[in-house]
């Protein structure tokens, strides 16, 4: 394994990523240029995105109270890309920005904050980030609402369910913009109409629609939305959520410590008193990560730069390019829920034939040096809705090939976006053709709970 | 402000660290090489964790689930970097070691853990990150200590709490190892023995520690450990929690989400089951921090085989040579819970007599390119009774000088570690000298709540 500095061969990917040019060995001899297909789990940093951060990274200092010149510089830093976020978001001159660790800390956070007595609903297709955490507060109730089968079913479904509850009182909706299994976009304006509609908040995970399309609280009309870093090409372990500062400030911070705490003092009765932040401080206790909150920043300059128009036309090619790649296939059958017609980013699942989806990805990376994922996604009710199937343990390799005809138990995806190259989806298409028409060239077997090569060849 | 690649002056610095050679403008004319010496609050990376990130960045792909061959490579270097954490924090074979953001983050999942009716017994003395995690659980009672003024009286303190407590169940100390205000260290394994003689585990607050001393679960025998990365020359948002697994697993997942969870299923009656995994990855749940536990990982590394006998041998000079200066300067007091003898870390906090504290931190920082902090430092009882003082708001610059003899209302702190060379605290020991004698060249103003220069000279 090298990066090779000489062959860029990624020329035709919209904005480079670092990465484009490493080389893995291949199990049947020789190397390959990585195939990084598993956007829809960590994307690549955008080289600009490690460019900004290399170039500040001499310059890091403590932020908030330290009096030096890169302390203050680094507080500047992280204060600007608070606001750069929130142009980004098209957040609403109220709306605040804190800065989580993740999609799922944001969810969380947001959990937290829930006015006692809230009713959350939530479709069963959610990503686990989105589906559990909000049963955990005892106070809180949770409606999961069926799989809809079109974008109509579920605004119509999530009216009924709004309409029918009792008491009324504050209600929340938690929505994917982009499934994280389908790549299917989900009616969000639609479902936020319908939200407000009847009294209720909206909150969008758009862990998987950030990172491919605009997103405009404002102008979808949602309460907040949340987002990862690490699938926004800035892996540093930062997140965010945006939204409505009431909820937010009446809440008790998400952490305790210092930075959310204004003012402790001894009470004379021993106890302690305290008086948090009421800005986005609140729910931020700790050193922030203002590399991670930078990194973040530097990636929604780079795609704002890039142009949204220009990467969804690009995406939108790459897609057609899988899905007509595929449909040649007839043992490639595709998890869709909304049908093929349903607009998408550059995520998709599926299973093939006659085949284990954990071994065909395993033969996928191994032949081919391109890296999708198996498994249930993290989205395990949804997985299970689309194949029809109790799904085995998620990833399990098993007898790497099920008999000629068996449903596969789980499930292949391959998903991409600003630094693909058209050769990586390429490659793929004539990868999945291959393995089917011939089968794997080698074999492979479970160590370790992964689908490996076998010291032997087929 | 740039970066001189030319100049080194770093020389004396036993491990090089990023923006060693970074110049800062002078208020007064010219530049001068930045002084980073507000390690305590975050310390700059060592150029070791910034190469080790450098050249792993382009390899960097989704863990768990992805198939890749770079996913499985940055698995294996995430499992590898717990491993490595294990063993520099000398981990019990049955120990477990979660990656978390920080110490506070940390800190909020052991309280999130604690057993029902748990009492937590904690020194006033603490940083509001040990101090202020454990009230929030309603079913946890919370006795907060005065502050001793010698180790013993710690140990005789907790020792009598611990007795007097009734019910006699659970019970959880938490101690900080070297106070981020004194940088005295604190009687850890003393302390340990007195928690486990009656009964109850105890938790290390080594925020301050981890960066200066070893750090030995074992030989400490303290039940469990937290740090920062950002202190640890590792600042990529992520910390560590580490230590007994029993209360982790028995705990419900601090975090609901993917990663945490191994199985979700809808139930026949509408709802949602879900089954957590019993690891680790039970309180790390979302994509995890690859580049934060990796430079974590490399920064303990790098101590490691730097030496922890040539690192402290060389702190408790530059300890020294900033004692001795202060104490040459009659209108400096150098605040101390344990007195002259107690052995520190470089961690120092101090009053001048006659200056309010955040306009001397801005005279360092802009007339000697010098960066400390003023403030209270999170841990504000402390602070007042170590200034027999009502603080004010912390940072407030006010009337930037204080009337002579008057009592200051906050404090400065001056913090160093093993990227310190000696002119750091050289020339941090002439300003501090110069200052008094000769009071500030320029003028100082508050803005937005920061004391910084103003538009004119003196």
């Amino acid at each position: 394994m090298s990066v090779s500095a000489a062959a860029d061969r990624s020329v035709c990917a919209p904005l480079p990523v670092l990465g484009r040019d490493v080389l893995v060995p291949l199990v049947t001899g020789g190397e390959a240029v990585y195939a990084a297909l598993d956007y829809a789990a960590s994307a690549p940093a955008l080289q600009r995105v490690w460019d900004d951060v290399a170039a500040y990274a001499p310059y890091y200092g403590s932020v908030h109270r330290g009096a030096g010149y890169l302390s203050q510089l680094s507080t500047d830093l992280f204060e600007n890309a608070r606001s750069t976020v929130s142009d980004f978001l098209g957040c609403r001159t109220d709306d605040q920005v804190v800065f989580t660790r993740s999609t799922t800390d944001s969810l969380n956070l947001l959990a937290a904050a829930l006015p006692q007595g809230t009713r959350v609903f939530v479709f069963e297709t959610e990503h686990h980030a989105s589906l559990l955490p909000w049963e955990r507060r005892a106070d809180v109730s949770v409606t999961y609402l069926n799989a809809p089968r079109t974008p109509q079913q579920a605004v119509d479904t999530l009216e009924q369910a709004l309409a029918a509850r009792e008491p009324y009182g504050p209600a929340l909706v938690c929505v994917t913009g982009a499934s994280n299994v389908t790549g299917e976009l989900w009616p969000v304006r639609e479902l936020a109409a319908a939200a407000h509609a009847h009294g209720a908040r909206i909150v969008l995970d758009a862990a998987q629609l950030a990172p491919h399309h605009p997103v405009d609280l404002a102008e979808l009309d949602v309460d907040w939305v949340a987002f990862s870093g690490h699938k926004l090409y800035a892996p540093f372990g930062a997140g965010v959520l945006a939204g409505r500062a009431d909820w937010l400030l009446a809440a008790e911070p998400y952490l305790a410590g210092g930075g959310a705490s204004r003012k402790v003092a001894r009470r004379t009765d021993g106890g302690v008193d305290v008086e948090w932040h009421d800005s986005a401080a609140r729910h931020e206790a700790g050193s922030p990560n203002v590399i991670g909150a930078y990194s973040i920043a530097s990636a929604c300059k780079a795609l704002t730069e890039a142009g949204w128009d220009t990467l969804v036309t690009r995406e939108q090619e790459l897609i057609d390019s899988v899905r007509a790649g595929l449909a040649e296939v007839p043992e490639v059958r595709v998890l869709s829920l909304f049908g093929d017609d349903a607009p998408r980013v550059g995520v998709l699942s599926f299973v093939v034939e006659g085949w284990n989806s954990s071994h065909f990805a395993a033969a996928l990376s191994a032949e081919y040096g391109i890296g999708v994922r198996d498994g249930l996604f993290c989205a395990h009710p949804l997985v299970r809705t689309l194949l029809g199937s109790e799904p085995q343990e998620p990833g399990e390799c098993g007898a790497p090939e099920a008999a000629p005809g068996e449903r596969s138990l789980n499930a292949i995806r391959v998903s991409f976006g600003a630094g693909t190259p058209d050769e990586h989806v390429e490659r793929f298409v004539r990868a999945v053709k291959e393995l089917v028409a011939d089968g794997a060239r080698w074999n492979y077997q479970v160590e370790d709970g992964r689908c490996v090569p076998a010291r032997r060849a087929v």
